[in-house]
């Protein structure tokens, strides 16, 4: 397996674009030190209609998009061709949402020639607030005229909130005698919590997979790398994970859980693992990456739990912030986790680029050394290993600290 | 009912003192501007043995204080005299652990002339750091020549931690022909969410009531009092409520769920709502009181759980500090909260002194005046209105905003 460029147009026959349109304000009226990149409406078309598995958001009030996409994705059996999207607005809980999401697959279409169910639309934004319409419909051309097989930049900056950076990652591996690629785009922020999707991501890959084995891997991997994100806490009304494959690259169609399928699931988790990583990294006010690697538990499910729970503990982000080794706020975090294990046995160790040091062993905080701990947690990437020496069991949860910008950027953010 | 004075002591026949040890910092050396009283070690004593019940913390990991005063409560059938407590040190995830809770019951039993398991013992502080005892051993003559039937605000000043004010609270009911009363003392400020006890609270009372019912009576309203505040969803390893009733009021002894027990439970109810009203007011950092009510639930459950998911979201604590009413973010919180009901009838309005506001109904939001909303949040104790038009359950939860302040407490605890 091998990292590339290209972000969702790594894969072959894949276009993308993003233009601004006026949903956001201009750059030249924003307060917001945040606010990075003026796009706001981005595209992705494949040249091939795709095989496309979705995920989507938990949360029982669901952005208008996500039951439009759905009801889209129903209706041509997980087929699709382009993907609309804006920032800025959430289009949700608003009495015109189905109604504005359905406006946006109709625009789209109509400027792309195919049908409007073959769109999938997204939004993301505040929500409660009506979609404006008409800067889509007048942007909608330029977006068309703009697609290309590297504007896979321009569509990852349109999906930005309070995101400071793009986030992309693609790579290529074999599949038989072809080389297929995988790529995605993912946006965060804030309202970022492991109940699924938590997140607008797009990969799109030109391995060929039938919609129920890349639905399946798609849940598998979300499963291990999105769902063990947390930022705040907040599970988000709009998110969605959507997973579009055209099948350029002539490999033999993927349509069971064979070798094929373990080697496409690798390359996926590498795609959604470090796309994961990366909006953690850029967290809401986020100045220092969390992860929290879990072993030794009686299972996966147990492992994730606990990595999650202590990823999402305020007092170890403020801890992680503070770079003060309070390290019982982490045994703290683990006892409150809702699982079944023996706390006695538990180690910790914190890690960085600075150096290691076991904080904790059979559930005893140890006397260590408070300069070394505070030198290790100078780094802005700060690694917890837990072991609960009791199974094979393991996962690892990926968080921020918490920050003053946090909650500068999320008491006022609708300016 | 009425509210009196003197909180731990104001039930008959409660003495109460504190002073300082040793264990915290001397005040002139502390640079924190929230330290703000030099208690560290504080006790209560009742003059005839009292029925007493407790419930602790839900987290894997307790306290060694939690797990002996447990003991102790077993060992005696749920009586007890006396209360030694001390803030700083959580003595919790050491080795010597348990020891030294046992040292701490030891010691205040040889100089009160009782014995070592009719003392409830408690701890506070920081987590896995060694507990000095020889402070404690010093302390405790002067602790107990202290004792008075007014010592209740040095007490309550004994257990504070990050706490900024000390919080009490009593009431005067009666029973029959007798006056009784109950009183309480509570310190915060951080760890503190619904899972159980989160925080310590020594609640007494003059009643006379058999150790069931009292423990039933704590059970019923914990579960809608402490066990609905959250402020920052890290449920602490060494929170308990405990209950102690000496009889002294001479009302009958209430052994049943009557008349006299509704009764007791009422001003149970009162003493520790506001107790737990306090504990959100003053949470770490906290500029303002958020007061959830949730009604119109499908059962009190659901209510509860909708109310505490509002409360604990982070986005909201920080929209409330922000006085930015981006009230999506409500309607988010109720989605993604874990109970069976229906989102589309939800109605929800923002209250304060300052006015009204309805800003969400059947499920979207409303367009409301801006201006308005933000007078009403300019508030310190904002009230969230959600009625959800579909039965009779409801509940209210405790909170605080989000602020600067709760990441700079936490982020530098220890020193």
């Amino acid at each position: 397996m091998k990292i590339i460029d290209g972000g969702v147009c790594a894969a072959k026959g894949f276009k993308a674009s993003g233009v601004y349109c006026g949903i956001k304000k201009p750059k030249s009226d924003n307060l917001n030190p945040n606010y990075v990149h003026k796009n706001d409406l981005g595209m992705i078309l494949s040249d091939e209609i795709c095989n496309t598995a979705a995920v989507y958001t938990t949360n029982k009030v669901k952005g208008a998009p996500i039951v439009v996409t759905k009801r889209n994705l129903e209706k041509t059996n997980g087929k699709s061709r382009a993907v609309i999207v804006n920032s800025k607005n959430a289009n949700t809980c608003n009495a015109d949402g189905e109604e504005k999401a359905e406006k946006m697959c109709a625009v789209a279409a109509k400027e792309l020639g195919i049908e409007p169910e073959e769109v999938v639309v997204a939004s993301t934004g505040v929500i409660g607030q009506i979609l404006p319409i008409e800067p889509i419909e007048r942007g909608i051309g330029p977006l068309v005229k703009a697609l290309s097989y590297s504007g896979n930049g321009e569509a990852a900056a349109a999906i930005m909130t309070t995101d400071t950076v793009k986030k992309e990652y693609a790579v290529e591996f074999e599949l038989g005698s072809k080389t297929c690629k995988i790529g995605g785009m993912a946006k965060g922020s804030g309202m970022i919590h492991p109940n699924m999707a938590t997140t607008l991501n797009f990969i799109t890959t030109d391995a060929a997979i039938s919609v129920p084995v890349l639905q399946k891997a798609l849940g598998e991997v979300v499963k291990i790398t999105y769902n063990c994100l947390s930022i705040d806490g907040d599970t988000s009304t709009n998110d969605m994970v959507c997973l579009m494959a055209n099948g350029l690259a002539g490999n033999g169609e993927i349509t069971d859980c064979g070798k094929d399928y373990e080697i496409f699931k690798a390359a996926l988790y590498e795609v959604m693992m470090h796309l994961t990583r990366m909006l953690a990294k850029d967290g809401e006010g986020a100045g220092k990456l969390i992860e929290c690697f879990c072993g030794g538990c009686p299972d996966e499910d147990c492992a994730i739990k606990i990595a999650k729970s202590v990823i999402h503990s305020t007092l170890l982000k403020c801890m992680i912030f503070g770079e003060d080794a309070n390290c019982g706020r982490i045994l703290c975090a683990v006892g409150y986790t809702d699982a079944d294990f023996d706390i006695n046995k538990i180690s910790v160790e914190l890690k960085s680029e600075f150096g290691a040091i076991k904080v904790c062993e059979n559930g005893l905080v140890l006397p260590f050394s408070e300069e070394k701990a505070a030198e290790i947690l100078k780094s802005d990437e700060i690694q917890l290993y837990i072991d609960l020496h009791q199974g094979d069991g393991h996962a690892t949860a990926w968080g921020c600290d918490m920050t003053y910008d946090y909650i500068k950027i999320n008491g006022d953010y609708r300016t």
